[in-house]
């Protein structure tokens, strides 16, 4: 039954390998989540009746339930989950992985098609509970956190695919051996799972970071402990219920996958990490977890996404108002949260080439905040662009970077006109100048953006190259007119194992889609620096997760 | 130039791929080493030439000449190289590294397959040189030390080509956005290096260890500083020559590819391996040092293969003899000293069931001595099994095993008829109970055997899979007629993370070709015991060595 599951979904498979390979747009859920008017209204009270209600799964080891999320947008969410112990979890998971180390590769990839299927038919549930716990405004919760999401998990599962099949599933070898005939042999290569994968998410990007991590996994034939962020946890919550049921309904054991939800004042993680059972972690958080997991962890494989200093480098631009357009919405959506979201700006002192002559430094400063403040000016569109503040903690940082220096636009809060209770700050710009690189070369966890001006424009590469090499950086963002300029941040990218943006301009609109990583397109990571030690999705990110175990004999 | 090379070779890597697919048999190079008697005359002078020599390398900071390589055949070699700086060659191979970069996939991959032709057309003075340093005979010398050795670097390069093109080169993306028209972005996905890879080989299977990880990492881009074992550099001297000299034939600089030589009082190893300069670091060779560079070389992605315990399970057969023989082959064929060489032989203690009737296990014993005494009855066949023992100190590790225990058949040393001087021993075979795991669950450097009495043979297994998956191990050997055996055999190496071989039976000549794992067919360690962390030649070894960034404009 579960092996006709891939016939269902072979065009999709199909069409997938072909973007894997071709990075053209496609993505088949991208409407999931954008629902009618009536399915809009069935996403929120679906979501209203998790509040204060006991999430139900069938998962053994209970010790307790539960869960104390609340909602940047006001909401107190405080659904119960059952907090299950790591050992019942890694000895389920264990047991459930055999006979799914053992069904087929189509099989397993057939289960995978159609868990993703079931997600994007409950997109807008979804995205209502990625919005309730990130703070993502409803319309990047949709895009991001659920269409965006879903199509980076069916790139893992068509790149597993295409990685395990890289391979004949046997072959007849024969050789020659001068005049005493031949020697023969019947060999198979089979696909043998690393062991329990543990997945352990962050609070701002739980989805779009999970399932690539979760599918490449599972399709692998790993179980998977999918521990979430204490404050994040009801859309990763959704998802494991949604994969329990879809393996129950095919045949397989649930406890394949797993929550495992832990208290902020009683975390699990680093007990769990350290456990030999587990063979893989994929982990999206702060880096000072990332490094104590490298040094610790060291019996497992490690896929780590964490904080990303990305800079821009403004030297010259035939659209300077597209450019200043497109600088403040990048910076101001999702109020700076995003992985990919700017942070450090660099224009060089002898200001910035447009067509309509040199616009200094300073001049750019003051015009890049008044293109944010009119953004921002409408409160209903400041609130759809900016969503809320995930963690308190990030106010508090606001608040002691502005007491650091000299702001250029300062943040204040906005009242949401649907939600009374939210957290909406506009972002913090501040000017620096390269001597601040102690403030600068921290990642600023959203909503806070530095101007920082510098000798030139080839000293601004170069302090964002180190700066990123040194310190984790995802994306240089890069406006220039000159083909040598673009050729020195094409070769710092290449050193500081980053993305190379440049010359974007444009409206919200066209920000909310060139502005966010396209599945089957845009690669995250690199392994160069540390923000990453993977990409999101190439060979190496699913074919760790395996190996082919070779069984031969006399034929 | 370098472009055409490709054109040169396109069928080449056309074949090889197909046969990295297929898994059938295919070799290119097999004729390698084996010439015509000029042939082979000319290659043992040309040895003889080097003795005493000074290797001429044209490589940067020369500190010193060293060089202190003796034959275990009783030849002093004392072939002098240049010692350099690891400073000048991390240095000369940055500077080297920038233009081999950006050359295209298709010119490094094109300059890979010319080296290999070379290497190849130099394979006989090559086998000479493998002989005289590990010990190996000289048949093993050819087919492994250059033949397969050369299929599998041919291997690792057509991987390499596969994950490099496995993402188109650039894109045009488009994406619809409602009323608004469209997001359009131009895309280049650019092969990017890790860094300086430093490989470190081992001193018995220098080449066919080094070979896969050499072309791995220059096909994907990266310098590669090749630090072989103090006493086998001559066979990495001469491949480094023929890849430099190739560099610069096509116009690359021949500093990409360097040999850092050390003395065994003075080793220059974990000094090099914790240099942040080096990124990917590829080692066979003790244990010890695998785990060390493990926990110490932190900021490079290791591949390690170390110290396997390879168990062979004796449980019924169909053809007592032919197994008798193939297994005392096995345990002789260069004196147990290859990485797949079986060292643990368990047999129930109810004993063999045969067409004959059941051989008790003590009756086992001596048949298998007896059959190792009947290979290598006559002198000149004994050495051309043999070979001769690389290291002194596998000769004291014999002397303190024999006192240790009971033997069934004592090592005797041998006369070469050809090489007075050789170090030829024949293999030391004891007898041991389950109680002696002490012993038998250490890895022998060679030429030791343990005949193992269980008293099941599902504890031979189960006792085989903990003693691989604990301490390292590449292969498990079963002799059953029993399916439900086999079953139980290949799930426990599954979970061991080793090969299983069944039922393998026949003449020196076929063990000679069944048991060397074959490139493109038999995929070699596969990282789930301590024994491997990587596999030959997987996606994973290859596609972990670069990775793809993106550089990304408005059209």
């Amino acid at each position: 039954m579960s092996h006709l599951l891939l016939d269902k979904h072979r065009d999709t498979l199909r069409k997938a390998l072909a973007a894997a390979q071709s990075r053209r747009y496609w993505n088949p859920y991208i409407d999931a989540g954008s629902v009618d008017a009536a399915g809009a209204d069935q996403a929120r009270e679906a979501l209203q009746s998790y509040r204060g209600a006991q999430f139900y799964l069938d998962q053994p080891g209970v010790i307790q339930r539960c869960g104390e999320e609340r909602s940047p947008y006001g909401l107190a969410l405080l659904v119960s989950y059952p907090q299950c112990s790591p050992d019942a979890l890694i000895s389920a998971g264990k047991t459930a992985g055999v006979p799914w180390a053992r069904a087929e590769v189509d099989t397993r990839v057939g289960v995978c098609l159609e868990i993703l299927d079931r997600l994007h038919k409950g997109g807008a549930e979804l995205a209502q509970s990625v919005m309730h716990t990130t703070g993502q405004p409803l319309s990047l919760a949709r895009s991001h956190g659920v269409a965006q999401a879903l199509a980076r998990g069916l790139e893992a599962v068509a790149v597993a695919w295409r990685e395990m099949t890289s391979v004949s599933a046997g072959a007849l070898w024969e050789r020659t051996i001068g005049a005493q005939g031949s020697a023969r042999m019947h060999k198979r290569f089979i696909v043998t799972p690393r062991g329990i994968a543990l997945l352990l998410t962050c609070s701002t990007a739980p989805t779009w970071m999970a399932f690539p991590a979760l599918f490449a996994s599972l399709a692998t034939g790993n179980p998977v402990i999918v521990k979430p962020h204490p404050s994040v946890i009801l859309p990763l919550a959704l998802t494991v219920a949604v994969v329990r049921q879809t393996l129950k309904e095919f045949g397989f054991d649930p406890n394949l996958v797993s929550l495992l939800v832990d208290e902020a004042d009683a975390p699990v993680a680093r007990e769990i990490a350290t456990r030999p059972e587990i063979t893989l972690i994929d982990c999206s958080g702060r880096s000072e977890f990332c490094v104590w997991l490298k040094h610790h962890a060291r019996q497992a494989r490690l896929f780590a996404f964490s904080s990303a200093i990305n800079c821009v480098v403004v030297d010259s631009t035939t659209d300077y108002k597209g450019m200043l357009r497109f600088l403040v919405a990048s910076i101001a959506w999702y109020s700076g949260q995003l992985p990919t979201s700017p942070q450090n700006i660099f224009v060089p002192a002898s200001g910035v080439e447009t067509p309509e002559g040199r616009v200094s430094a300073a001049q750019f400063g003051r015009d890049l905040g008044f293109a944010l403040g009119k953004l921002l000016d409408d409160p209903v569109r400041a609130s759809e662009v900016l969503g809320a503040v995930q963690a308190n903690a990030t106010l508090d940082y606001m608040a002691s970077v502005r007491e650091g220096g000299e702001s250029i636009r300062d943040s204040s809060s906005i009242e949401h006109p649907q939600w009374p209770g939210a957290r909406v700050h506009t972002p913090l710009v501040m000017a620096c100048k390269l001597s601040d690189e102690g403030m600068f070369s921290q990642r600023a966890p959203g909503a806070v953006c530095f101007v920082i001006e510098t000798p030139t424009t080839s000293v601004a590469i170069a302090t964002a190259e180190r700066i990123m090499h040194t310190h984790g950086g995802l994306e240089l963002q890069l406006y220039s007119t000159n083909s040598h300029v673009l050729q020195l941040a094409e070769e710092a990218a290449m050193r500081a194992g980053v993305r190379l943006t440049s010359n974007l301009s444009g409206t919200m609109a066209q920000v909310m889609t060139l502005n966010l990583p396209s599945a089957f397109s845009d690669f995250q990571g690199g392994g160069g620096n540390p923000a990453s030690t993977a990409t999101l999705v190439d060979g190496q990110f699913v074919a760790q997760r395996f190996s082919f175990i070779e069984v031969r004999s006399a034929p």
